[in-house]
């Protein structure tokens, strides 16, 4: 890493040795020489900066503490992401895990049912606990005066009040409702406990909250909760994770433990990346050959019909969307081997065959049918509307090679214009899979397909993706062209960095270019990235999380909830929450510690 | 991350307009200003460059396949780190679980008994195994015709003899004998396996060779092993790693993950950086306070006696070292609150005492009583002759605002001249550490001190860790003085890269300085140092290993086995074998994946 410090303030310096040195340049030669001298030098004391500046490049988004301890004091009771409005008061209840309920009042449904279980067991039984739970059943009987005679003590909070007012929705969508308001001992209802929204995804939002405002007491015997009273709702519909089943294979646990942690942390789109150049894990029904030639392993390393079922069931429970891409033309190595044809076959300079295979052929009539077959298997599989269809990246030059695409190409006077010919597969992909789901397809691709001109159904959203925190004038050039939009650019989170790194995930403001009010709603969200090149199941897990929760705050609270100081002890308090519930999570502040580690 | 290239180049092309621009420079003024035109833009090329260079800065030892599939194919049954001398043929025998068995044929100690066990198990039961074992059991009946029709099939290897010459050694040492050889179906003894050492360090080497050697059969229903003659030795006999257990707390378990790791590299020093500023986690039984008050929790984050006693037996049984740091003068921020008096108070500008504490006060005669007895204490706990007395980073801004020390230094006659204060405070502390051990404590101490020009007992150990990849200066500089060395500069490992890295860790060539052939017989070899800013539990194994293996083959191989080419493939197979024995190290060369993953 480059240490931008030292090197501008060796520039500055060298400028003002320039500035005051007494003899003048006496010619342009001499001038000449100097400028050349310093290129020198500089290039130099840049190589020298560069091997040096691994410790000193460290930026904080808080100050370090003098002496010993934690860099970050963890926050108590917080919750992650802020919501949009909450009030709280000193007075607290405490909760019994042996006596606490929650009591379902309005609509339910089996997402309901089974959230119940789930958080009681995540507040009070988290999977790799310390204990707690038994410490306290065992002390709170011994010490229970010590809350009892508390003068903020009020009381024991024993029911929590479920009430959903809408009936369940089966599947959650881009349009579902995520508001909800906790009431806590609020003084409309003295000593209570309520969780309340239109949708059973708003209960699950509330549940989660619920969940985060519970800590133990200082003396760990206790579960206390403050009086509280929140109303809160998303503040873009859709925030999601990209995972990358395709360079390394992501085991069905590990794709679980994350769609728990998107969850807890309020995202709603699991966007899997799941097929690409190196394998095709996806077990297709009607191509099984797809897999059991193009995976790493047709036994160990493919996700079957049953095992995408059941990540689709789990992250319905957890009003999670799941969106797979399947990314055409380009990216699609690994489709190759199992359907002979699909692909371009690359031509040597001399007109010779060569033994590489480019994007996709998009000349063969039978290609397209293929295409349609396939899609329509995923557009059964995958309940979600959405589907990405990819198209980033389209490498031009193996098609460039090829006799059959040159005489397609001539015959429709195209020259080498080959962005048309990426448009007429987009075009012709979209028509087909138009076709055969009778127009109900809805479809991300990735920004390239707009930067190259094609003219994509109106509803079609954009993934923006490149230039990292320059990302603001593709935004205002998609919306200008009227299409909705969800952002990446700044959240690839698999490239990763020494130090503390969460402040520029968490800093990015997606509606911060220039555009109409209009043009500003046609953004709908964001996605943080995970490509799968350099992690896999031992290590995509810690890498993601915590600094995930940095978009998800980013894409879930008020813009204004953006000072990176004070969210740093909410995020400390989050970690550690998600540590204890036996998520391997980094730690994310630099020096610190949980009461229970991994 | 900085892309180097594309700066440079952008740094030529402005050259090489400047050169041929026809306009002369007029003045010197006008030249100045082109200086600082170019400086201007060269700061925001820079800056450009800084933000889109992530992924054109990705550096491959080998090149990437073009096609599906991983990026390296790992090798089959290779020994990681590089045997001295090898020589392996085609044939091969079959080792069956049930019959096979190890045989001692010449000295014993727990030592070997143990590690017969875990070797049996490591080769036939892998922690986390793929049920290749029991899967073998069953098929192995079926289909052995598969192997006994091969024509290199040599027969059953059901005993392989383990012959130690001398008696065993209680614990392993800086000067403990690693040779060993391994004879699989020599020409001298067809058909049959033996590992044979002067010691039982060596015999543990060579049953991590031997069990590295084994292979499953193509049809995955087979243990093989090639005939094989193996003869190798350490080309440094110090090989460490060092763990930081203060900047985050690391729990028992995680410890001896990392031990196993360590004897499964050829690694043979635990530098346990046991304390520093954030934390004390060392219980130590004279001075319990300074754990109970300096820990992060005195319940959950501390390692008491026989926790340490686990440690020390745990790295013994598998031929390490334990070498404990425990770093002064400076940083020892959490050694203030249990041992009041022993830090510097700092002082205002103003004169007044200030709220903080700088490193140990070297003045005071009971702070040398205490550390006196405090390390007769660690020279009981840890049977290792060598400790670490760290010395590095010492801050000298609070020692010299302290009243106290400046009477001090005035009385010496020293002036402002702090390092010969920090000169009296080393050597005052090797003296009565030398006092309570009868001179048998040996000393590691980090280059500062020398750098500093303490005068150090000439056994001293220098331990190199500035500069990255620029310490061949260091190196000439304290072998000139005759001091034994340990590098550490080009392997701090903390320091986390995006993409392929440890080949930048294996490149490094401890001897490639400017110095005599005595001089660089005092490089007594490296660690490799994972510090604990920014990982703990969760990722600490997986962030080092298997990059670490990369510095183990650097000190054990000889100096010529360093191309990364033929490496990767060996180290992609290294990952794999560590995986599938149950620890969690990441993926070292991309896109890949293991028979067994995570």
């Amino acid at each position: 890493m480059r240490n931008v410090f030292v090197y501008s303030t060796i520039s500055s310096v060298i400028l003002l040795i320039i500035f005051f040195c007494k003899a003048p340049l006496s010619s342009s030669e001499t001038a000449m020489k100097k400028i050349i001298f310093l290129f020198l030098l500089l290039d130099f004391l840049n190589g020298w900066a560069e091997s040096n500046s691994q410790k000193s490049n460290l930026r904080f988004p808080f100050d370090l503490p003098k002496g010993e301890g934690p860099w970050i004091r963890p926050s108590i009771g917080q919750i992650w992401p802020q919501p949009q409005l909450q009030q709280s008061t000193n007075n607290f209840m405490v909760l019994r895990p042996n006596d606490f309920q929650f009591q379902i009042t309005g609509n339910t449904c089996d997402i309901l049912e089974e959230a119940i279980h789930r958080y009681h067991d995540l507040i009070f039984f988290p999977k790799k606990g310390s204990g707690t739970a038994k410490r306290f059943l065992k002390l709170s009987k011994k010490y229970s005066s010590s809350w009892e005679q508390n003068e903020h003590f009020r009381g024991y909070l024993d029911t929590v009040a479920l009430h959903v007012m809408q009936p369940c929705e089966t599947y959650p969508s881009l349009d579902m409702d995520e508001h909800y308001e906790i009431k806590i001992d609020a003084t409309d209802k003295p000593r209570e406990g309520i969780i309340l929204s239109q949708s059973v995804w708003g209960i699950l939002r509330g549940l989660e909250s619920f969940s985060q405002l519970i800590y133990a007491s200082q003396n760990g015997i206790a579960f206390q909760i403050n009086s509280t009273m929140v109303m809160d709702f998303p503040r873009f519909p859709h925030r999601g994770l990209l995972l990358d089943s395709s360079r390394h294979f992501l085991p069905l646990d590990v794709i679980k433990d994350n769609l728990d942690l998107m969850a807890q942390n309020k995202l709603n789109v699991f966007h899997w990346h799941i097929t690409d150049d190196p394998s095709f894990p996806y077990e297709s029904r009607k191509f099984p050959s797809l897999s059991q030639l193009g995976s790493f392993s047709q036994y160990s390393h493919v996700y079957s019909p049953s095992d995408v079922q059941d990540i689709i069931q789990y992250a319905r429970m957890r009003g999670v969307r799941v969106i797979p891409e399947f990314d055409t033309p380009g990216h699609t190595q690994s489709w190759g081997p199992g359907s002979p044809g699909l692909l371009t076959r690359c031509y040597k300079k001399d007109g010779t065959a060569d033994d590489f295979f480019g994007p996709i052929n998009p000349v063969p009539a039978k290609n397209y049918k293929f295409l349609k077959e396939f899609f329509a298997e995923t557009f059964e599989v995958f309940p979600d509307a959405y589907i990405h269809l990819g198209g980033d990246e389209v490498d031009f030059s193996c098609w460039a090679s090829n006799p059959e695409i040159n005489s397609f190409m001539k015959s429709r006077g195209w020259g080498q214009d080959f962005a048309r010919l990426e448009q007429f597969y987009m075009q012709r992909l979209i028509n087909v899979t138009q076709d055969v789901t009778k127009g109900d397809m809805r479809y991300l691709v990735w920004q390239e397909v707009i930067d190259n001109n094609v003219v994509l159904p109106t509803d079609t959203v954009i993934h923006v993706w490149k230039d990292g925190n320059k990302f603001h004038d593709e935004l205002a050039r998609v919306t200008k062209f009227g299409y909705r939009t969800v952002l990446s650019s700044p959240w690839y989170l698999n490239y990763i960095n020494y130090g503390v790194d969460w402040d520029r995930y968490y800093l990015a403001e997606p509606l911060a270019f220039n555009g109409t009010e209009s043009q500003k709603r046609l953004v709908i969200g964001g996605e943080a990235c995970m490509w799968g090149e350099f992690i896999d199941a031992v290590s995509v897990t810690s890498t993601t999380w915590p600094r995930a929760s940095a978009v998800a705050e980013r894409l879930w609270s008020n813009a204004n909830v953006n000072d990176a100081r004070l969210a740093a002890p909410r995020l400390e308090e989050h970690r550690c929450r998600l540590l204890r519930r036996g998520f391997s999570v980094n730690p994310i502040n630099g020096v610190s510690y949980c009461d229970v580690e991994w």
